[in-house]
């Protein structure tokens, strides 16, 4: 019985474990995909919804599939992508089907082919423009999609206004489901953006103390090679492509939080663009650590205490102002730190020439300073 | 007429004008997908195809609008990746329906339901891990479609198998136009990837001269704001995200052009991550230029000259690195210029202390050799 106790504990922790290891929010997520789609197949698996749609309800369920995304913003991008995409294409493929069907057998075909080849290279050739495709991209292929499919299928079937209508009120269904679902423990892309724009200043904090650390090490033992880990640093520098597109879902997204109505989320990309540069100033530091040409431990040793100090103030400072943006509060510590830092810059200026290291570090702290008056 | 003659010359040479800013090679995948698009349309318009296929048809048109891509690369990883998930989904949404259908009325309903939940949380949460979400992320996406497509209307159509089938074997056919069309003057994502390596050099090359153009240019004219052109420079920082998904797509591409089977495509990462951090370090001679301490004219002319020197060697290399790239040949001039730099830099160890322009070159310099040493 003891043993039994014993191995059920066992397994249950291993459990536990293996559940810790998952990234909840991605398990959250994956679960409300599920509950979705059992949602959209109840069109099909109870009998009076599906007198009612159809074999149709297909298309809920394609929405459902396609357009549900991890943030609750690009959920609501797409959708709305796809919902304007079907009308304008279904819209005009309409159109163009009844103009088919007047012109004869030869002549319909004729304005069905030469409408699609019109419309695919004119509307692919919009899609591939940059500001188009940043935005609308979804939204101009289902156009192409529905267009093609609606002016083509109108050959063959009389109600193409009918099937046009159940298809779209199918797919109206399905976004609606995933509306639904998507708002309930919604992951937001423009908390994700705020708190990673916070975490950046603390991981160049991270970098910046890890660098002076490595400095002074080599001092102390010549033989050691220099093995910096700037993994945090180059994170930043490469998150121009993830920023822009969390920005994009965030504008997407309505009140939440502590994030109003057309929230400046432009405001992010720019603090992102200024650490990226930050993150470049940190990574040029490595070419410091892996010259060749080294000062010797004694010069290195006298400016060791200043450059320190400046460190950990400058570490300070980037840690500070990651805490205020990840608050929202503005703290008055910063500007105590900056005179502080001030002072002990204009204290430092006399002794810091010759050396690199500190060349660098006086970069970057007006650098630093630049950030400060943003 | 001679003033017919002229506004007709004036409207060619305008059109002439319009057609010139367009991208070429934009222009030519337009017109690949609408030709795609009319081809599959032929399985809706032509009688004897129609009564083949039948409504099918519409999955045909479906996939060329979905799978086919800008560079023939992508067109073949998201049509393998359709192909792929298509069978899976199907097979599995096929066992899935057949052990609905013997469960009876509700026990096949709680079948149906079940497994939709199980197969969505699943693939969903499979679909978020990165490395699959790099490679497989539309075929795990499609596999979930039509598993749930397949296991739903399982319920209600007598003869599951055959329908899958002929859904298959149309989206077969829309995969083989798509390749069809891709493979005429086909854009492949290789030579983007290869060309755009090459031109990464040119961009630093010109960002390192005209950087030390301006720095100099500062010191002849005092009142003169520094204001540089680093678009170049960024580019490079920035252009991680999209070299790794050229040469994603560079790996499905067939033989063509110099390249081989299996050729090395990671090779061209590396060497953009060098470039990256050679782009960082040249982004931060911006804090040299625009710092509040700077070296007086006559301190700045005395090593105008060793400077310039320096900075046309490294842009001199940089462009011959990237030509050699582009042509794939190795050039023997490179050599002699490493070499020629490297009396250079000798002769400056000496006259390039306290100033921080040099250091920088310096440790750029010695960035390089290790660029020379891949």
């Amino acid at each position: 019985m003891q043993k039994l106790k014993v191995s059920f504990l066992s397994i249950v922790s291993s459990l536990k474990e293996r559940i810790g290891k998952l990234d909840m929010k991605k398990v959250i997520h994956s679960v409300k995909v599920g509950i979705a789609l059992v949602l959209v197949s109840l069109l099909y698996l109870l009998d009076p919804l599906f007198q009612k749609v159809g074999q149709n309800a297909m298309w809920a369920i394609m929405t459902v599939v396609v357009v549900f995304e991890f943030f609750a913003g690009a959920t609501l991008s797409k959708g709305i992508n796809r919902a304007i995409g079907t009308i304008l294409g279904g819209g005009l493929g309409c159109l163009a089907a009844i103009l088919a069907d007047k012109s004869g057998e030869i002549g319909g075909a004729l304005v069905v082919g030469i409408s699609v080849i019109i419309i695919g290279v004119g509307a692919t050739y919009t899609r591939s423009i940059p500001s188009v495709k940043k935005k609308y991209d979804y939204g101009v292929m289902i156009f192409i999609l529905t267009f093609s499919l609606v002016v083509v299928s109108g050959v063959r079937a009389d109600k193409i206004m009918k099937l046009a209508g159940e298809r779209l009120s199918n797919i109206g269904m399905g976004f609606a489901v995933c509306i639904f679902t998507s708002f309930i423990y919604p992951i937001w892309a423009g908390d994700e953006l705020h708190s990673s724009t916070a975490t950046k200043f603390d991981k160049l904090a991270t970098s910046i103390q890890g660098c002076l650390d490595e400095y002074f090490e080599i001092a102390n033992d010549k033989e050691k090679q220099p093995a910096m880990d700037m993994s945090g640093c180059k994170s930043v520098m490469h998150s121009k492509s993830s920023d822009e597109s969390l920005a994009n879902f965030a504008k997407w997204e309505p009140w939440h939080g502590k994030f109003g109505f057309s929230y400046s989320w432009e405001k992010y990309l720019i603090i992102g663009e200024v650490l990226r540069e930050l993150a470049a100033m940190v990574l040029s530091f490595k070419a410091c650590i892996q010259s060749v040409r080294q000062p010797s431990p004694t010069e290195r040793e006298s400016v060791r205490e200043p450059c320190e100090k400046i460190g950990l103030s400058l570490a300070t400072i980037l840690k500070e102002l990651g805490e205020s943006i990840r608050d929202m509060k503005i703290y008055r510590a910063k500007i105590l730190v900056t005179q502080c830092i001030r002072r002990e810059l204009i204290s430092l200026l006399v002794n810091s020439e010759n050396n690199s290291t500190d060349e660098t570090t006086l970069g970057l702290s007006s650098f630093i300073f630049q950030i400060l008056e943003m």
